[in-house]
């Protein structure tokens, strides 16, 4: 009888709004009109320009005919224009989908064709390996506008322009949207991004508003976000949105400080000159900070928190960090959950450690943010949750609303990592006895190389291109200056030779240059009694190759 | 064709959880369970505890037959047990109904009765209003449960059981709760909080799931919450659920601190006992720290925030209270929009203005919330945004998802207060030229004294039962000490009389002692052509009386 009382009150516009971020950057517009958002070098919007801005670009985007769920595909860098896509492109409904510039030729025109792009927004620094992949595509409809930045000097700035039209010149195209709506359901797409899996062939991660909206409260309450922070954008846009960190910085009016060098000199100089609070970074480029040489550093004299992710940390960097006056908090995630879902959360009392204990606390994956419902470790036969005992392997498994709706166009692989009614991670780990989860191996084959996943497949694949080459298997190898490198293991078909150096040369032409294999050993490879190669064994003899 | 393949992803599992505070204290027993969650003199409960007594508490209630969508009415003051139910009960997919207790046993039988409660949870403190209400009540089929606090001296201490068991024993009559679960719906009621409205009767106020979980993010993000705070429990929990503070701190496992006496001697011992770094309180409560005697007010040693809501503070007290070293914060909200939903964000350079401007800026109401998705003043009349332009008068209307589902068992009410697609506030604002509102007066006749609601229509029946009156009104009048009063202008009958002492002693035997009009101005009341009596006049009369 109650219970009829209560489901009577149905949901209405007054009081059920759907979740997007898009209500952040309008709450920021409305409160914060006049705090900086976005600073690169010369140019600075306030969040009401920065809105405008945006709604410029959706209107621009919708006089060229793009539609509600129509893809939108950007390759940039950390400019503002990145910026603004994460907001205009989804303005109108539209699905924004970043593209590593790191990618080879083939793979862009792969994920063009695969997302069925219907505009490209490049930046020209990068127009060599675009123009190359668009002749590669058997498509003519792809508008393609070109990001022209004057600020650049040197070789980028004479590259050439492929587009009809350049991306200021599309924001006065068409009028500005007047009345932009958030999407009618927060389950629908927001932005498609293509990673690495265990197959060849990247697969199309498909976000959704409600996630995107919950993952920057999230951060704001994990990460203990101020009002008004003043973020660097360091980690590339191209990578989980970025961690979601546009968004985030729109939630709590933030500014974000746009940078395309990524060097010691670059971070330390941004960080005082713009008195930088917070910045997400690749281990890979902590470690470049903490080894810099004495000219390139600068003493830091506020507090900065770091957020690093992407690989486990080594212990050794970390401390160094920490020495150098930098709060860091190691995250985990995938960019099949946004991001970070789980977070090495400090306890007072590992202050009275020595620093190295606490560095190597510091390197643990940690424990869920406040949003993410679940995440377990589970045997990977029996699926049981493993003891939290630091020495039972299991593989993490994540259930929450900043899990991805599903793989673009490919319900098979969708339905595979949701089989157990959470996300399979693939990501190999154990349990402290004081609940915080540590990995220890992936699952899957995947070399996380500065921070890029490189889908070992993909290498084999190329590897095995070569006429020589029998049998062949790449794992990770490990690297003080990139985390992994990819590592190949070749058996040469009967009376035929290869050096080392022509199997490099050969993935060389064929691959993106982070995903050519740094050693190659020539040996009989491992396998089981049917045939299968044991890659824990390649791994293991990996780990044990001298550090060069 | 795109939106086909991106509309193919369904919810499951794995990346939809329905939004729940629930799933706060999942997490903090999870990755904080040896903390301090709840502290109550002697009483201290870890959040593993916390948890567990919660689990106990559903276990229990559903060994009483409470059943999905039950109503649990709870009668008590700020101790762990009003805690433990925010929690326990939504456990079991009940819906808790906390009720005022200062409220006269008229009112609570008429809650009790309209709420359809199945199980009352009462302190002992209270036993006499509720022991009245019951005998009032033709129900023999609600179960009582006591709570009884060891911890209480004098009187109270005494006070007759009422139940058929006390709490203590309904944690232990139920096998705790091993598998709670999540609401299936995040829509489902998670509480109902009785409102005193225009009209004389309270209208329950539905709160739902999903805003109760978004409330508690965007009050981390709108008060920049850091982890683990230690959180003072002076807002009553019977007041929208104390903001959701309890879900708050659960969502940033800080530590709650629960004390029966609200006084300046009891909060500012809390302070420095309990090193206290948050805590809510009606302005009436700050007046009362500022006010204190020398002897019972203590020097702060540590940053503490405040936030203050419920009527608009003196500036007077707000300037007080920073220079005692407090950092207040005011914002604004209703019951039916969870409590806060709108606050005065601080801006740096104000820091350079003179201290009374300061204060004068902080009794404003603000700008909306993070989670906030709208709140417009809008005339009147026309029902158009008024210009900001800080004189224009307009009523408030708030849209987002931390607004009710509805008034319980009156859908004539909801579809009211909805009809405009936002929620209706009834409260008159002007927008100042930065886009802060400032509320002026309210247009439903709702007077706020010592931060309860008092709706004057049911003061005006009250007063209407005394023979000798014709005509009667009551409006605010402005207290310094409790916001506002109650003030009666009287009509009598010809040739009878009656005195204020008669009128006030009349009202006393009816209504609870804070609905009981402070004054009696006996006059002919001012009317429009068609006889409607002019409340705007009598406010003015009101407020020109001497303050006494």
């Amino acid at each position: 009888m109650s219970n009829q009382a209560f489901e009577g009150m149905e949901k209405q516009a007054a009081n059920h709004v759907p979740l997007s971020p898009l209500s952040f950057l309008a709450r920021s517009r409305d409160v914060f009109g006049d705090r900086d958002a976005v600073i690169y070098g010369t140019r600075r919007y306030t969040w009401r320009q920065l809105h405008d801005r945006c709604a410029q670009l959706g209107g621009g985007l919708r006089a060229l005919g793009v539609d509600q769920g129509d893809v939108v595909s950007i390759i940039a860098a950390n400019t503002p224009e990145m910026v603004e896509a994460h907001f205009g492109v989804p303005m109108i409904g539209a699905v924004l989908n970043t593209i590593n510039s790191r990618l080879d030729p083939e793979t862009i025109a792969y994920i063009l064709d695969h997302a069925e792009t219907r505009v490209l927004i490049t930046d020209m620094l990068f127009s060599n390996a675009v123009k190359d992949a668009l002749a590669r595509l058997d498509r003519q409809d792809i508008v393609v506008v070109d990001i022209v930045d004057t600020q650049i000097e040197g070789p980028g700035a004479s590259s050439e322009r492929l587009g009809q039209l350049d991306y200021e010149s599309l924001l006065e195209t068409g009028p500005a949207l007047q009345d932009w709506a958030l999407p009618r359901d927060e389950w629908d797409a927001i932005t498609l991004n293509y990673t690495s899996g265990t197959s060849g062939r990247p697969k199309g991660v498909v976000y959704h508003h409600r996630g995107s909206y919950l993952m920057a409260l999230g951060t704001i309450a994990g990460w203990s976000l101020p009002a008004h922070p003043r973020y660097l954008y360091t980690v590339p846009m191209f990578h989980c949105n970025g961690w979601g960190h546009a968004w985030t910085m729109a939630a709590c009016a933030g500014t974000i400080i746009c940078n395309r060098i990524i060097s010691a000199e670059a971070i330390f100089g941004a960080i005082n000159q713009h008195k930088i609070t917070h910045f997400g970074a690749a281990p890979v480029v902590l470690g470049m900070l903490v080894n810099a040489p004495e000219e390139q550093r600068q003493a830091i004299d506020h507090p900065v928190k770091v957020m690093t992710a992407g690989a486990p940390p080594p212990a050794a960097i970390l401390q160094k960090m920490n020495a150098l006056g930098f709060d860091v908090l190691q995250v985990y995630g995938l960019t099949e959950t946004f991001g970070h879902v789980v977070e090495c959360v400090w306890r007072d009392e590992w202050n009275q450690l020595p620093a190295s204990e606490q560095a190597a606390i510091k390197a643990r994956q940690g424990v869920r943010f406040p949003v993410t419902e679940e995440v377990q470790v589970v045997n990977v036969i029996t699926r049981d949750p493993v003891p939290a005992d630091a020495e039972s392997e299991g593989e993490i498994v994540i259930r929450g609303n900043t899990v991805m709706k599903g793989y673009y166009r490919d319900p098979e692989a969708t339905a595979a990592s949701f089989a157990e009614g959470a996300f399979r991670s693939g990501d190999i780990a154990v349990v402290h006895p004081n609940g915080y989860i540590e990995i220890k191996d992936r699952l899957k084959d995947v070399i996380i190389s500065g921070g890029e996943n490189i889908s070992s497949v993909e290498v084999e694949n190329a590897i095995y291109q070569h006429p020589a080459v029998s049998v062949c298997a790449v794992v990770a190898r490990p690297s003080e200056k990139w985390g992994e490198t990819p590592c190949a293991f070749v058996e040469l078909k009967p009376d035929v030779t290869a050096t080392e150096h022509e199997i490099i040369a050969h993935c060389r032409a064929r691959l993106a240059g982070f995903k050519t294999p740094k050693h190659v050993i020539f040996d009989e490879l491992p396998k089981t009694a049917t045939g299968k190669i044991q890659k824990f064994v390649l791994r293991q003899r990996a780990r044990s190759l001298k550090q060069t």
